[in-house]
């Protein structure tokens, strides 16, 4: 006698789908079959029963950039909104101070996130300095259940240069550590800006021109050239440009350990936005680009040359991104959304295109954008959209088969998918603490119904029923290769 | 309660190795989980439990070539064979006579494989002509589960021309077919022996030099060119050569659904071989080649430019390899090894390199060389090994999930694999029917010691206890893309 | 004291442009430098002094296709209108008909060349069938001359299989010949061909739709793959589309001795030509391609990706086209235009795309239109200019530097072309025994004013002064690699 | 009548050989033809005469690294060593101090080399530093003839990072400039030797470790994504890998106006060297590569894939690379050798590989070793010698017509080369000066006899009978596209 039973669904894992029972005992997966009995069941019958979504790259409660203006979602709302749309574990980053050590950021970081988060949730650490007390920590950061550490290639406080990269490479190779990388070419992107700036250019349209594609392909040979060099595996985050996607398939072709993610804002919308009044709203790095890149990262994420879909979730509000305030002006709970205390604007004017914070939302659309572009529209089968929603990122960040299927011992992460729902995205009816989303206005075909945690009931027939603060850190091993 | 539980296993599917038990129904996989009861047990601790292995190219009573010498191993020792090393589903071929309907030949062969069949089978249609009375029986052919056909570029009286090859890969594309691709060039062929002919050159070290990699990846490049105008889907059927890799590759980057196999003999041996003295136990098309292109191989096997592994099995014996009989001189039953009939030489003198019977043995083997070559020697890992064996020709052919998996609603073939089990390969200590291998004085360490077959007993412990003639016929439906 | 100086023109040679003077003595270049004397003067100051252009790809007087309808310029017009193009030397073919050696054909086609040709000419040989005779001709021919040979892969009565072009290529490796091919698939022609008469299709507008490129990419491979095997060297005719660029500069990459060669139309025009009112003008083989497909053709030329510029010039009149004459309804001489006997028609109702006689104008228009569209438009400099339309292949063809440059010793074959003549491409206007070109309507700038021939005047600004039957046989040694 | 007419040598130009006299005027070549009448003959029966060969890459007199080491040839040993090699022009560096300009430096060092150099020089202005005075000097240094900037993406002190690339690149791209590239990624090579030195490896083998083609091939892929992006042109100097070569031939295929050049030690010896006595005599960056890239090398200089071939002579006494002394410890006059003062060492024991002064001599068997192992050998033909050692050096450096090849008003810069003369290679009888060259003890087939500068002898029949201080400055005009 199973805790529950998820009775009827079409199981969609293995590559696979089949009509199976799912029984869950102990907030595992215990038993998938059929002639399967429980406590309580939930009637599947109509719906895919999908391994919970993993989104391995958002960004809660961050303060983000030069101005210091902090991402709109917290643990708490981040979560709920993420459970809200199919997604039960995330990796968000932890980024040390400059007075802290990494391994007090990391407990700190967990800490924040254990008082919060509605779902479970590992961390990424990010790799900013090289002194030896760092290269010293990277072991006990490791052990400590960390084994992926981000890199930017650009930005001023967070870029390392070619000798730091290699150094932080070089102890990743030696204790079983991840490289994700952010590849821009930092030089590329200050000089074009400081060109644009000259020329007295201030509006977010010339934010695309400072971010070229070039960059990004340099950038990414180059990472994956000291990698090779150092002997680490590499991934790379958010890659947008087909010109990075021939050098990351190069890298493979010659058989390196690496990986790449993309993000559904580089699969569903193009540069025309920034021709668009709200060009600032679509402040991100790597921009948006040409509807040939949009192609050629569906062709790549169909037959493999990508790997997984992240959000790089890290929204701000209207308010947040003209200056006008730090951290977002309302706060959704749900109990409904409150507003916060004033607050002095950070900037007196409209900020210019370098100064704007830069990200989007997404942690709460990522699953439905991808099975209406890809499932519905034939790009992917279904099996191949729960390898690039969950399977995949768990594999490569070693959660898997603990999370990102569904089978014995798997942790009881379940999606009821439901595939004829339709719903036209708009911020007001999400869960997303923010006032827009770059999706606005679309509308999809398929939406999770019903969202366990764990065995426990998060949604419940498109509605939050979970709590907060019960999402627990998932400390993951050292990496190996690829294989 | 199942009929049988397979206890406490390392269960490899899904990419993923857990301990679980497996419980078996009515002959099927009925569920995946813990805490199954069974009327039976079989003990699996210390086992891979593996579904069973899938080699979907081989030719059991084959006439083969213009002699027409048949391969030694029928229906029957050739299941058995396969069974004992862990296959438990083959897909063999259809050949008709001139004087035959493709229909006509379907049934007789299937007829054939049912009576004697230890195995459950597939087959796939030889598409040797392209009257538009054999055109027209496109349609049926698939309708009665046969919806892969196989194309000879090379080889009197078998190979189409460019034509040909366009009018089958027509009938395929409008009907759901897939074609299977021997890619050699004919005029290649057939000019370089000619020349060493004339030059008095008949020693079997002079085959190798008639099929060079050049022709092969000419071939390949053509058949995917052919393939992308018609519109059909193609598999290259024994890739052997590094250039014939590339051609593959750059139509799957170019978005081409195409994939490829290779065989145990190319992954392990070289063309070292035809330096020996039994160089013409070797004669096999594509021949062994350079170390480069073995190294080759096992790259795209590892990371997934070739999709997977196949034997091409067609053994023949030493007497009938050097022109003394067209059939086996001994017949190997479960009672032990019967000599046949006498029979007239069908050649007067050892045959030249040109006429030898080309093939060779390997049903019984291919599990063993691919996990102690690959797993053993950490090319691959567990998961890519049952990926590689059974899963990703299940999925190519139609057959996934039903088989290539072990998960609910699949049929029980499994296998319990003993990952220490060492043995030093023997044609006498074998179950094909033939008086040497390939890999003979190979030791390997692992070897299947448990196989069931829809949830039937056919080895246990090592030894054969089951019975030929219960194989069924495994109708596919039409090939889709390649999603 | 020189027989005649060219004085004080920009003389484009050596890869610069220099002004000098050109001295001549008994038709050859005795010296190029100052101070030299001559008992003539051309005042070529501010034009270009080129060497004259070579046309290695005419048909003159070829009874081309099933209906053998004969293409319209004969030796005396072709060569005349060659000449007024700035062409002074062409190569054309030798097609052996079934009862006559190709020894006899290349005497006979000789004669009729030397008995009307304006400028001297070389021949390459047809290489349509493999008997024993004609193979043992091989180093016959080579001694007499003739040492390239034209490889049809398609086309039924020329096309060879690939068994009988190894068997050519290597009586070619043999003796130092040089294999010019003519790379599409033959098959995938015929295949499209018989779809598109089954649908009922007849309309020129679906004769490229049977040409496509992958099967001028396919064949190219091909040829290169069976030219590696066999080791002679390879010259492919007029690529055509991208895809089939790339199959040669992998071959190339590869240390392959393989050249290409592009026609002024594949340069100029594109498919759109086929949705017009004259889409049958346009029937010729490879036809013309997509845009992306023509810029990446300039890209090749300018970079070395292909070798030079060709014609392939086979016109035919209206009349002839629509099939009511096999030979052309009038006759061009310098004294006018002559009209010629009645004719049966060939046809009774306007032929079907897939019977119209193939073929284009353009044998007076190739240097104009590469001035124009190349040096004008700024792709490609001066030199690559001669490079292209002169030198490459002369060096190709074994003429150089006989023919293809101004230095000592070379053939006084001078070109001194007016840079700023604006002329309006019209048939009428033109030497070209036809009544349409491919390029009507077309204004260029630029325009050959005086083109002298072994330092004889054949066109003195602008006007034919020179007079037919005085063009020599170029006798060609046989062919080494490419170095 | 000329004043000095070169009688009857197989002149090699313009892609050709041909038996041709060689009028001389006033120092220029007046005229190339027959019936030449001098004041002055040179016999030329018997050997190849050549246009002088081009060195654009050399470092003459050069205080090199942080010991400030100078490198032993000064610009009157260089020179005529060059010229006795058959070398008549040399681009050399200008390397300005910190408190210096560009435009003060490029005036010393124009005035050091007129005051010495015995052939034609130009100079190269090294691009070190990106202060707003020295950008601003840009235009000011083309306007005196020196439109190359040499830029450094290595060594502290010389190198650039990107951002101070991208502002040069600019800035050359405003005013016609080119870039050459010293393409290696120097935080690996700062890495990599410090982790050697760590382990207290200090022996000359282990320079080449430091030195990784990986790192090579990385900089050369971003220095032209960074070119593309300022669009200005680049030339990648001693290319050494074939990893380096791939990069520069993607950025060619996609249309980039990029150049390479190659030295004799990476297309003659390998890092087998590094295992022997005199390993720190190697020393020198990029290090000597595997056999395989060597090949490479030899297979693009053939092909195209490279352009020239240069020396980077930059040589060092034994004494000077043991630390013992600064500047060379004798000096070669056409007089006799000469001891130089004493002078204390720069290092007290024999320097780390780090610290070992780097490069290598060359210039004086530059065109010999080019000829033995490229024409004598079969891999090149005379007039690709020809190109690789001047035309194309030439035409890149925008010194053709005047230097590069042996036409009308070109300068009367002669060799006649005689293909039979036996050397084996040995410095003491070399005019280098320096006491070993890494070529030491190999014998080459071909040496220049006799070598002409501006019409002045300055080599005749092997002996020296020229004179030094009569050399001049070239001025170069602007860097326009690479049609």
């Amino acid at each position: 006698m199973f805790d529950i039973v998820v009775r009827g669904g079409t199981v969609v894992t293995d590559g696979a789908e089949r009509v199976a029972d799912v029984g869950i005992l102990d907030g595992r997966v215990a038993a998938l079959g059929e002639r399967l009995a429980g406590r309580r069941e939930l009637d599947a019958r109509g719906t895919l029963v999908l391994p919970g979504g993993i989104d391995p790259h958002v960004h809660l409660a961050y303060p983000q950039g030069p101005a210091r203006v902090v991402s709109a979602d917290d643990w708490q709302t981040g979560t709920i909104a993420a459970a809200c749309g199919g997604t039960t574990t995330v990796i968000d980053f932890v980024e040390a101070r400059a007075d802290e050590t990494w391994m007090a950021a990391l407990a700190a970081r967990r800490a924040e996130a254990e008082a919060a988060a509605a779902i479970d949730f590992g961390l990424h650490m990010t790799f900013h300095r090289t002194d030896p007390r760092s290269l010293a920590e990277v072991p006990e950061v490791i052990a400590a259940g960390v084994p992926s550490f981000k890199f930017y290639m650009a930005y001023d406080g967070l870029r390392l240069d070619d000798g730091e990269l290699l150094a932080g490479f070089e102890a990743l190779a030696a204790h079983g550590g991840l490289a994700l990388v952010h590849a821009e070419n930092h030089d590329v992107i200050r000089h074009l800006v400081a060109h644009h700036r000259r020329a007295g250019h201030t509006h977010a349209a010339f934010h695309p021109l400072c971010h070229p594609a070039t960059g990004e392909a340099e950038a990414t040979e180059r990472a994956l050239a000291l990698a090779a060099i150092a002997g680490n595996p590499v991934h790379v985050v958010h890659v947008s440009a087909e010109a990075g996607l021939a050098a990351l398939a190069r890298a493979r072709a010659g058989g390196q350990a690496a990986t790449g993610e993309v993000c559904p804002q580089h699969l569903v919308l193009t540069d025309a936005v920034y021709a668009g009044a709200d060009a600032d709203l679509f402040a991100m790095a790597p921009p948006l680009r040409r509807d040939s890149d949009r192609e050629a990262l569906w062709a790549a994420l169909r037959d493999g040359g990508l790997d997984f879909v992240v959000t790089d979730h890290c929204p701000f509000t209207r308010a947040q991104r003209r200056g006008q305030r730090r951290t977002p002006e309302f706060r959704r709970t749900p109990a409904g959304v409150q507003p916060t205390a004033p607050e002095e604007p950070w900037s007196a004017t409209p900020p210019s295109f370098d100064r704007l914070p830069g990200g989007g939302a997404g942690i709460e659309t990522r699953m439905a954008l991808v099975h209406h572009f890809g499932v519905t529209a034939g790009r992917l089968s279904p099996s191949r959209f729960v390898e690039v929603t969950s399977a995949a990122a768990a594999r490569r960040f070693g959660l898997y088969p603990r999370k990102g299927t569904l089978a014995p011992w798997a942790d009881a992460d379940v999606v009821l998918f439901d595939r004829e729902r339709e719903v036209a995205i708009s911020a007001e009816r999400l869960h997303q603490n923010v006032d827009h989303t770059p999706f606005e206005g679309l509308t999809v075909r398929g939406w999770p119904r019903t969202v366990l945690s764990r065995g426990e009931l998060l949604v419940h027939d498109f509605e939050w029923v979970g709590s907060a603060g019960r999402g627990r850190f998932l400390a993951r091993g050292p990496v190996a290769g690829l294989a």
